[in-house]
């Protein structure tokens, strides 16, 4: 799995095509997507241009998408997963997680897709499919060849934990948030223990959800002074600093950016190296700040409780 | 259940029944043991004299003990809590909890017991046996009459979530490490949705981590200025105010002592109040500092990752 990935959440369907052509134009080698972004069929489009001209070939792109919440039921899941990947009009995902380990009442996809969180009432609706569930119907797509490899989004310690106690596949990826603010140094651990990868999402802190309106007391990690004085230091920008601090430690990144110098200088974080002292300086900005957290949205969500 | 229980943990076996004796006689209801705490003979002597010399009847001490981590399997669970019973020289418990959601190889009672972290090669030997199962054998223990009410202990909100979408007889109560430092503000708010008591246990902070040779560079709870401060101002010990922190949000606790006076000092935490300020001042002391985690035992044991 390529270090380095480009996330597709919050990109605009109508320049989504482009992006992606542009981003795999730029380098990027894997493509982070998901039911939810509302893109897949846009990002297919993009993926299939840059194949169609050359710049790749489909086995050399590592594209990953999610199971949304409203699809944990096993005879519902594979029929999503084949959908997505409809849209993304390929054959199969390289990796394919559980998006969250929450589960809700079903909306037809004729009904509204993406579902979000929402019913069609407005509300939320939690219903009962236990993980086991969803994670033997992952398990049937990957069987079924639909996905090369599965693993889970937004997983607590003890929920992966147990998982591992019934997996017939084990997962080969945890993708979670994951930033100085919120450096998750036990489930790091854990996950090497295990020989589980992580994917970090949201390495440049709060500055995406800031975007959709979350108000927050702390500054942005992007203009804060111990993230901007190392990147004086280094040459760098914030945001590769940023990056550079969750990749020396192991861990794999998928910045998005709809702007194309970021888009590139977001890739370039392999050359250099951050100091003891300045990871140091980065690890003491945990002040345990989740910014993607569903007991937001309803409280029964308590995932990260 | 009562709100101020009697906590065994760290009660020395010698005298242990004393102990019990003397918190029953000075009006505590419940006891709080567990396989591991080693010392439940003594405590049901205890309890048995108690209710000998007219102080107490059964019915109206609630008795909780738990189910050790090398005793997960759905065959092994009753087993256990059936020779629970019999060392404590009672017919059920009021209270029967999972201990960890950790399941750890067997080792038969009659080379070890309890077995601790370790098997008889001094190693920790994780094993696989879902949460599911274990659940499903606290069922059939309250199924055949030996405990009246199952719950967990030391679940992150992920896992009780999921633990809820199988469960036939859902958990009564969570126990969990809950003191200032460690506020857990989102599992209250949880549990309270779920309708799940939360048990706090080392209410009074790292002083009995600190007792086992812990070392942390933050200051006892008990000798914390905020506390002291409070303690002052309303005319009640440190160890009222932290009681009373938990108790006056809907939480039980089970503070231990091996002290007459202060065991009958913190139960007498529902006669006053903290105000809002002196709460909020409390609730500014939450670092998430967590004192009893696996993790550090074993890499793997990650259940607060």
């Amino acid at each position: 799995m390529p270090v380095v990935g480009f996330g597709l959440w919050k990109v605009p369907r109508p320049q989504c095509a482009d992006t992606v052509y542009n981003a795999l134009k730029a380098g990027y080698r894997l493509l982070d997507g998901a039911g939810d972004y509302g893109n897949e069929k846009e990002a297919g489009e993009g993926l299939a241009r840059a194949i169609k001209d050359g710049i790749v070939k489909r086995e050399e792109v590592f594209v990953t998408s999610k199971l949304w919440n409203t699809y944990h039921q096993k005879e519902r899941a594979k029929e999503l997963a084949k959908h997505q990947l409809e849209l993304w009009g390929i054959e199969y995902f390289d990796l394919y997680l559980i998006h969250f380990p929450i589960s809700l009442e079903d909306v037809a996809i004729k009904d509204k897709y993406p579902p979000e969180w929402w019913g069609l009432d407005g509300k939320v609706h939690p219903t009962k499919v236990p993980i086991r569930e969803t994670w033997e119907a992952l398990e049937e797509i990957a069987d079924a060849g639909l996905a090369k490899n599965i693993g889970v989004s937004n997983f607590q310690g003890s929920l992966l934990v147990d998982l591992l106690r019934y997996a017939r596949i084990e997962p080969s990826v945890l993708q979670v948030e994951l930033h100085p603010y919120l450096a998750q140094k036990k489930l790091v651990a854990l996950t090497k223990e295990l020989g589980i990868a992580i994917t970090a999402y949201s390495s440049l802190g709060p500055q995406s959800y800031l975007e959709l309106g979350a108000h927050h007391s702390v500054p942005g990690l992007l203009s804060h002074n111990t993230v901007t004085s190392i990147a004086e230091a280094t040459g760098k920008s914030p945001a590769q600093v940023l990056l550079r601090w969750a990749v020396q430690q192991g861990l794999a990144v998928i910045p998005k950016s709809n702007n194309h110098d970021r888009l590139l200088s977001n890739l370039q974080v392999t050359e250099f190296t951050l100091s003891d002292e300045q990871v140091t300086a980065l690890d003491a900005l945990d002040i345990n700040l989740r910014m993607n957290d569903p007991q937001d949205i309803h409280p029964a969500l308590g995932i990260f409780a």
